[in-house]
This record gives structure tokens, sequence and C-alpha cells, in this order.
């Protein structure tokens, strides 16, 4: 059968089958299928859409287009942890080693950090020494030694996906609600861990903006995984300001290891707990024990020494003075006093990237010590002159004035005290009521 | 303004403005936006639409990428007529010549067959010495001499649409109204005849299935054209069968003399008279004596002398004993008796090219002998072992059974008399009844 066909098909609303999703994504990874082709496909996907069948079967082909680690067979117990993406968020470097404190496996694949958002890669590299390219033994090493193992994601997973993405980004068809699944989820059970805790964001920050979308997404993605045989559970979470007090590399690490310390930013505490609580009633715990155990490694020093244990084991240098420090430290202060009413989080975390914590393109260095530190948070009482953000200046040379007032106009402060979200709306389900 | 986020508003089913539309056509005829983008957008539109602003926009683009003839600013008197494309479609022969026996000229840029319709330019070239590739001057010296000018479509005319139409091909995008309106009417507007005639097909044979889609497609080409200070006129016809009685190159030109002569194709016949009267009307002359004198024209001698004059002044020779001959003829007779009640056009015209007559691929060589001739019409009470349709083989070798069987089975014949579809619809306001 022609692709034309298929194409035709999906243009006219009609259901693809497994057949035409093969050719589709086949088409993709071995360049059988040309690009215009392929364009045409992802926009008729992204305007008729595609049900759960189609959506499992595209996840399904395009892991199949690569390599598969298939966790589960040798470390079954082991937990894996995704975040759909948002500024400030620093969950990953708290939740595994507190996991691993608990004697709970965490495996995790990460990417590095494109546009406003910063990657986990790029953050870990900030620390001296830490290597983030394993190879599938190298994976099992660490879960062996340590308990926890944060790898980069290499060529070969779901190489489908780098072809499709790619042109998603060109094409308008980045939101596409099964795409952006089949994207996910194909990375997430080529690691192939048992279990897996989704954190879909929400908010002004986020792809989703709203909850019926997020709620959306969430279920998509927790049915190509339960579909899959994966223990998953999905909780949306607030993005309507950064979650973490800081965006950037070193300065996400410090932010990490001040929760880890059992102090540190209240919200990035609060997310990790639910999302770790989540998991390891997935594993089988109990709820309220679990959020007991958890706080308690927070707080008996137990998730500090397994912070150090999992650096050391992946070749860091775990002390928090071997971070690289900022050159130059700007302050942005308020310039009224009142309620803080919004924080546009996208905007801060652009400042980030052009401070040298980010990349604009895919080949841009990165600055570790660069970022942006943000000290209050949405409804909060702010005075005349307090500071809102501290801008950390690395390497790069800036027009300091201009990144004032860019940061500056990303903090919007009202007379009256706004409503504030939630930090966490909690499962699909939550949302019914 | 990026093009991805003119893709993005199409995608959301917003309208394109002017400057998008001609970022779209300008970067498909100038290579600068990359064919994925312009399929993602021509998908976007197939699904989304275009209303007619945008579709008078995107026709104007398109025409504005290339060379502009502008005719009617020398012969505004002028007509050119168009058909949307179907089997058996001999009109332009006839319709050129009987308009310039009754001092009418017609001015056409003709094109070539692929798939299962031949082009006119074919046909024209089945005659020797005929030369269709003439330059402005040359074609207005044509019609100074003789009334007539039937040529080739230049390289220079709306390169936009051999851009996109290439693409429309390989990405299911063919249908879109809006798409064929911009294709269509680009090409005519290059020419620039200060009055047009549509021919749009409507049948089983034809791109449009339906009277509803046909009407559509009439009105919005026939907009367009008008928009643009067109005297324009739209005829839906009939597309269930071939409509003459002959598929192929001088098969076809010896079906037009037939009618030219006063006799032939009684449906040839009756459509290129019903499409020469709305022309004459537009033209600002009487609808009944319109028709009484092309009737004359046909039954007197005079359109067959124009025919000749029009032949001789393009370099061919009108001599009908000129035309090359098929080596071979099959008949193909009727299995049992009863009435037609189906005729499969594209199965016959598929046939005609497997025959010679016309290309599967666009540099394919064309057999000008070579053609299928059809002897029934439905509804026609047929005999068995009477001839329904005779193979004209040329050079080619085939397999003579297989291709009897194959034209065999485009026929239907059934016990009961079928509902006959008439010949002509009408105009688009006809339809409304």
């Amino acid at each position: 059968v022609s692709f034309v066909e298929a194409i035709a098909r999906k243009r006219d609303g009609k259901k693809l089958g497994p057949e035409e999703i093969a050719q589709f994504v086949n088409g993709a990874s071995h360049g059988s299928v040309p690009p215009e082709q392929l364009a045409a496909m992802l926009m008729a996907i992204c305007i008729r859409g595609m049900d759960a069948d189609e959506t499992a079967d595209l996840t399904r082909e395009m892991l199949a287009s690569g390599d598969a680690w298939r966790l589960s067979e040798e470390v079954p117990e082991a937990v894996d942890k995704h975040s759909t993406g948002g500024v400030g968020d620093t969950v990953s470097l708290v939740f595994a080693p507190l996991m691993a404190a608990l004697g709970q496996p965490v495996a995790m694949m990460a990417g590095r950090g494109l546009g406003h958002s910063q990657g986990t890669l790029d953050k870990l590299e900030a620390i001296p020494g830490f290597r983030v390219h394993w190879d599938r033994p190298g994976m099992l090493g660490l879960l062996e030694r340590c308990g926890v193992a944060v790898v980069a994601q290499t060529e070969d997973i779901a190489p489908a996906d780098r072809t499709l993405y790619a042109l998603r980004d060109v094409t308008g068809t980045v939101p596409s609600l099964p795409l952006i699944v089949g994207s996910i989820m194909s990375k997430k059970l080529a690691l192939g861990a048992g279990t897996l805790v989704l954190d879909v964001k929400c908010g002004s920050g986020a792809f989703r903006k709203t909850l019926r979308e997020a709620a959306e997404l969430a279920t998509a993605l927790r049915a190509v995984a339960r579909s899959a045989g994966v223990a998953c559970e999905a909780l949306i979470t607030e993005m309507d300001q950064p979650l973490g007090p800081a965006l950037g590399n070193a300065c996400e690490v410090r932010a990490a290891l001040e929760v880890l310390a059992g102090g540190g930013s209240k919200a990035l505490r609060e997310i990790t707990l639910r999302l770790a609580e989540e998991a390891l009633v997935l594993r089988g715990r109990d709820r309220q024990s679990s959020r007991t155990d958890l706080v308690a490694a927070l707080d008996d020093g137990s998730a500090l020494q397994a912070w150090c244990t999992f650096v050391e084991s992946h070749g860091g240098d775990p002390g928090p003075e071997m971070l690289v420090q900022p050159g130059r430290v700007l302050e942005v202060a308020a310039e009224c006093g009142g309620f803080l009413a919004r924080v546009d989080g996208e905007a801060l975390g652009r400042a980030a990237v052009v401070v040298g914590a980010g990349r604009r393109w895919r080949d841009d260095p990165i600055d570790h010590a660069a970022g942006v530190e943000v000290d209050v948070r949405l409804g909060q009482a702010v005075r005349r002159g307090q500071t809102l953000a501290r801008i950390l200046v690395g390497r790069r040379s800036l027009d300091e004035e201009k990144l004032k007032a860019r940061v500056a106009g990303a903090f919007s402060i009202r007379d009256e005290q706004p409503d504030v979200p939630p930090l966490v709306y909690g499962t699909p389900e939550d949302l019914v009521d």
C-alpha cells in the first residue's frame, strides 16, 4: 500500500492500522518515507488526532525503531520518573537519592536542556567529574553499587523520535497529544523500568495551560504505560511559576542539596515527596508509612548521604564547595510593594538561557555557573526594594541593565492578594471532582 | 514572522493573511521554505479549508510567481475554455475552430496528459507538423492569422504551481478545493483572456463525484475568475462515462473532425455547443441566435474549414488521412444482451495508457496511434456479441487477451434499463432547484 493512501486516511479522520503506523515510523527512522510525506502525516495526526489504539501502536513502533534496555528483566523493582517539562524543575535531583535512601532503586534516562527549560544531564554535569554516558551494563553496575542510575539517553534509543521531533518542530505539530505521548513513552519504555511516576505540569509556564489539557495528557501517557505492563501513576502539578528556587545548573544542584539536607524550597520538597510517595505506593508500600519514611530521610541526613553515594558512584565529587560559583550576582528588586500576582516562568527561563545556563541551539555551550534564582512565590507579600530574584552571571559578558529589566518584567506585583493555585492538583481521577 | 507560526494558524483553523499566503507561495517557487513545511501547510489547508479571500490571495500569489501574458490587453475579445478533466474529453478540439468559424477568437494554454486522461497538446501533436510551443508574440500572431491559438503552457507560467502540485501529489492533498482552484485559476489568469468558460466534470469518472462537490468547485473557480475581472461562467457536465467516442490522440482528432463535419458523437457535439453558447453569451451575444449560428457552422462546413485554417497556421497538415492509423484493432464484444448500466471511464482511460495513448510517468513516450474507441453509451440496449469498444493497438506489444478482458470489465450490462444522467447539469445556479 502506498504511503499516500495512509496519509489520505488520516486526512479524512479515519483510524490508522498497525501496518500504516509501522510504515510511518519505519519511514521516519530509515528515511524510506520522504520528509514531506512525514510532515503531511504529522499535520493530519495533529488535526485529526489518534485514538488509544493508534497512540499505543505509534509508541510501540517508535520504541521498536531502536534499542530496548529491558531494565525490568534484571532490576524489576527499579522506578523511573518523568516530568513533562517546566522551569526550575529540580525534582529528579532530589527524587533519585531520596528514594535510594529508602532502599528503592531509581533509574532514569535524562536529556539535555533546549529552549527555556534546563535538562537534568546539564545540571549533573555541573558536578566536577560526574559522568552521564553509560551503556546498559554500566547502568546495571550503578544500580547495584548505589541504587541510583541517571544516564544520558543514547543515540540508539527511539531514533524515529529524533527524526519526527525535528520535523514536528518546524511543521507546527509539536502540540499534538498522540505525538507527545509517542515521543515521551517510547523513550520511557525503551529504558523499561517496571514502575513509572509521571509529573505532568499544568499552567502558564507549561505546555498544557489548562487542567483539562493536562489531565488529558496525563491520562494518555498513563494508559500507554499501563498497556505496556508498567505500573504507572501521573500527578498533575502546578507550573504557573518556577517550581524550585533556581533556574540553571550549579544553582539547581545547590537547591537540590538544600532540600536533601532537610531545608530548602518547600515547593520543591513537597512535589518531590508527593511523587516519591506515589512511586512507593505503586511499588506496593503503604502510603502513610511511605510519607513518614520519606520525610525522615530528608530530615535525618540519610537522603543527603544517598546523594553523596550517588554522585561518587557516577564519578563525581559530591562536595557542594566543588560547584562553580557565579562571577557576579545581580539583584533584581521589587519596584513597589504588594502581592506577587504573576511570575512569567518562561521569561525567567529565557533569561537563564541568555545568561548562559541553557541552549538556544542544540550545540550551544553551557555555562554551569550561570542562572537565575527566584526568592518569591505567587501570593507572597513583598516590600518595595525586596529582592525578587538574583541573576547569576558566569563567563558571558552581557548588557546587565537590560537583563535586570527583563527579569524584573517577569514579576507582576498587585495591591490585592491573588488566588494562589495549589502545588499539586492530583491524579487525573482527583480532578474529576 | 516565522513560517511555523503561519502553519500553526491554519492548523488551528484560522484565516491566513495575504502576507502569510505570499510567504507560502514564494517559499514554494523560490525554495526558501523547505518541502516539509510546505507539506504541513498543504495538509492544514486541505483539512481546514480556505475562505474566498484566502483562495483569491492564493491564486493571485501563484499567478505572480511567474509570467503573465495579459492577453486581454491586446485581444480583449479572446475567449479561453477550461475543463477540470475527464475521459474522452475532446471538447477543446471542436470548441476552438467552431468559435473561430463564428469570428470569435479563442486562446488556450493546454497541458499534456498524465494518468488516465489525455492532454490536448498530445492530441494536437498527433497531427503531423503541428507546433505547440509558441511565445507570447507567436500566440498573438496565431490569433491574428486564424483567430485560434492553442499553445503549450511555458515553464515560466505559475512555477509555484509545479512545486506545489508535485508536493500535493505525494502528500494526499490533491483533493483540496482551494488548492485545486489556485492551481487552475493561476494558470488561466496567467494567460489572461477576458472571457472564460469552465467545464466542471461531475460523476464517477471525475474528481468530483457528487453534484454538491462539483457545484462547490464550479462556484469557487468562477468566483476567483470574476474577482480578477474575467467574464466567467461554469457548466457542470456529466462524467459517468467517457464523454466522446475516443480515448487517445489520433483517434480523438478523428472524433473531433467528425463533429466539426456535422456528424460524429452527439454527446461531444452537444457539450461543445453548450459551452460555446455560454462563451458567446458572456461575450454579449444573444443565446438563441448564438445556438443557431453554432449549429449552422457545424452543419455547413464552416467549422471544418476553420479547423483547417487553425491546423495550418500552427504548422500542421489538416488532412485526416495524415493521421497515423493503428497497427491492429481489437474488438471487445458484449458477452450478454441487456442495457448498459455502468461504464468505468477511469478503467478505460488506464487501458488507453497501457496501450500507449498516455503516460504513467511524466516522461513516458506517447504512441499517437494507440487508444480505445467506445461505441456505446449508458442506458443503451446492447445485443450479445455487439461491439462495445475497439482497442487501437500501435507500436507497443501487449497481452491482447488480458487487455480485452480489462476493457470488457469496464462495461456492466444489466437486464433493467438504468436511469441515465443528463449530459449537462447546468450552472451552479441551475442546481439549486
